[in-house]
């Protein structure tokens, strides 16, 4: 087994229930503003006093830009061999992000499939929860994602 | 009714079967390694020659790359009073998205819930599909989504 085997993950290591907790990831106004701007240019993402006046209630990120930290998060902190490749997934926003928030990840494995056809992968769903600093959850994320057999190596 | 009541859409407006086309949008690649340096730093969204070797076979975009231009087709072509605000959002990757793929989003209103407590408000089910050049299918996304009725304004 190389160093790079033992380092990540396979499909056997991703037990029903074992968890995984990601660093903390700030959430800066700057980079909030800046993703609204191309990816959803709605006054509450962009400008703090248009939002006073939203549904919000004040500047809140876009959920997307939520969602796409933590796939970062994940990367990070669920190494798997290679690479984390998802077919899906379901996502709910409980409470906005805001700007200043601290995130973190998270993850719980809850089934284990490894393929019939296929005996060199399987399929996992990994749920995971976007924290902030305030142990609030911002997003709840539910997905499908592939994983590879060790002695496929 | 002011002009901008009328070039913005209502819970009335949104009838189950009306369908909503959005401009076609490029998937440059210089934007799609700069997403994944960001937020989904994997060899095959980052390096076209690891990514031969990848599960993709070549550069693709990061999933929730796709997810956020999506969102950004969906703010010009569903414009919401008051905003595209969502609860909740299923997405499929049925295909990778490539650098040089143009984009477009078809989106059908699927249901239509007034809000038995809210009556200013309710809630739709919006389907959206991102089609590429070709007419295939990269992302299938189906969200709840926040509708205000005409009388609120």
């Amino acid at each position: 087994m190389t160093a790079e085997q033992r380092d990540v993950l396979y499909l056997e290591d991703l037990t029903v229930g074992r968890t995984f907790t990601s660093r903390a990831y700030p959430m800066e106004l700057e980079r909030i503003k800046a993703f609204a701007e191309e990816f959803d240019p709605q006054p509450f993402h962009l400008d703090e006093e248009a939002a006073q006046q939203s549904f919000f209630e004040g500047l809140a990120a876009s959920g997307w830009h939520t969602s796409a930290v933590i796939m970062r998060l994940l990367v990070e902190s669920v190494p798997l061999a290679h690479g984390l490749i998802g077919a899906n997934s379901e996502v709910t926003w409980p409470r906005a992000t805001r700007p200043g928030d601290v995130l973190r990840v998270v993850s719980t494995i809850k089934e284990n499939s490894p393929s019939s056809s296929r005996p060199d992968r399987g399929w996992v769903i990994i749920e995971s929860v976007a924290l902030n600093q305030d142990d609030e959850i911002c997003q709840r994320t539910r997905s499908r994602v592939l994983a590879f057999r060790r002695e496929s190596a």
